[in-house]
């Protein structure tokens, strides 16, 4: 076993939340500062993330993090991929920042990400100095995370173009222009605005509330909410090909 | 760090295999078997994975494991789930099979699969025992291989209903009907015949070949090939929301 490296296995976890008054796709990370008596070594952003306690399953180290970060449980999350390449935490900054005791040791981390609303998570609360930042104007940031946010970002916009996870950003009711703008924030495109509204209202799991907005100053829209109960029943063995 | 457990992180290899034959769709397994001098002790299948090498990224454990099983190499392969349940390797086989001296190792396994043709795999030169079962008829397995065959049969279903890798399953050349009976056979579901045929002809990125089927007693089918730089340039920048 000699020369063999010490084996660490975390999860971390890209938090993405939305705003839906500014239509930002935002990702929470936290402060990474460290400084000598003369100047400054580490100051950049990472995620958040930690080891995989002995008794917990991947899934319940996920949840731990997201809860110490933001106080919420119950977030969409998903496990997305596993990262491992041998140099992944070798550049210069990391290895002062890990310091000499885990230079020898080989960190796998199981990656997730979360879909929440930006307003749910009360900065002010939490210790870490976490910050919001739109999703395509990151900062620094610390180890290979910014690979792992870009990954998550891809694996999210696959995804919301086949499932309806993109709900989970939005408030429970809804207009069509907030779900509109949320698709052309997340996939940087413009989308026909007639067509989307149209083919949106036709779904079955799109349901039209007795309400309107409240408190705007041009004329209010229409309410709507998503039925994840309807959607399932659709769908249970109704399989769609769109290769 | 006192009862801390070993980690040991490895890569387990679901391999598909579809035979456009029997109209199959196949995993390879391979044979796990320990007696004493009175009893059978362990007689079942497992999937094939290694611990991750030193110096090997997670992709490479995955590319070394496919072919040393199979000697092929370059296949699609696709990351899919990563498992550290606590007691994923906990049940009296398992623990016969691995010996005392891992007991103490808690192992995460980064699973991937693999799609290819059944037709590929000459099991005549593996040293492993290995075999190809249907996907719906599998054979009693070691570990969490079960569970973790499932949650990769599930990622096929759903990725295949939006992605083209179903050709990766199929010969360069195929008739429609080859294809029909693809998704068929994967998403154990009858489609309409005609629906399908002519969607499927319509597509840019399937094109019709000046050759016919040879060597069939029926009326010899055309046969086509799947384009991916035609199918690339056409999503580029082409999102089709379909939720």
């Amino acid at each position: 076993m000699k020369n063999e490296k010490i084996l660490n296995v975390s999860v971390d976890c890209v938090v993405f939340g939305y705003d839906v008054a500014t239509k930002s796709l935002n990702v929470l990370v936290i402060k990474r500062f460290l400084e000598s008596e003369k100047e400054v070594l580490v100051d950049d952003y990472v995620l958040t993330g930690y080891h995989v306690y002995q008794h917990e399953t991947l899934d319940d180290t996920a949840t731990r993090v997201l809860k110490e970060l933001t106080g919420l449980t119950n977030q969409y999350k998903k496990q997305f991929k596993a990262f491992g390449n041998p140099d992944r935490l070798t550049n210069e900054k990391d290895l002062i920042w890990i310091k000499n005791e885990e230079f020898n040791t080989r960190t796998f981390t199981i990656a997730y990400y979360f879909l929440l609303k930006t307003d749910d998570v009360d900065l002010n609360k939490n210790e870490h100095q976490a910050k919001w930042f739109p999703v395509n104007n990151l900062p620094e940031l610390g180890f290979d995370h910014k690979k792992i946010i870009t990954e998550a970002y891809e694996d999210l916009k696959t995804k919301c173009l086949s499932e309806p996870i993109i709900f989970k950003l939005l408030p429970d009711k809804f207009t069509i222009n907030d779900v509109q703008d949320l698709y052309e924030s997340i996939l940087g495109i413009k989308i026909d605005n007639r067509n989307f509204r149209r083919k949106l209202i036709n779904k079955k799991y799109i349901i039209a509330l007795d309400e309107k907005q409240v408190g705007v100053s041009k004329k209010p829209a229409q309410l709507y909410i998503f039925s994840k109960d309807v959607y399932d029943k659709m769908f249970q063995k109704n399989y769609l090909i769109n290769i």
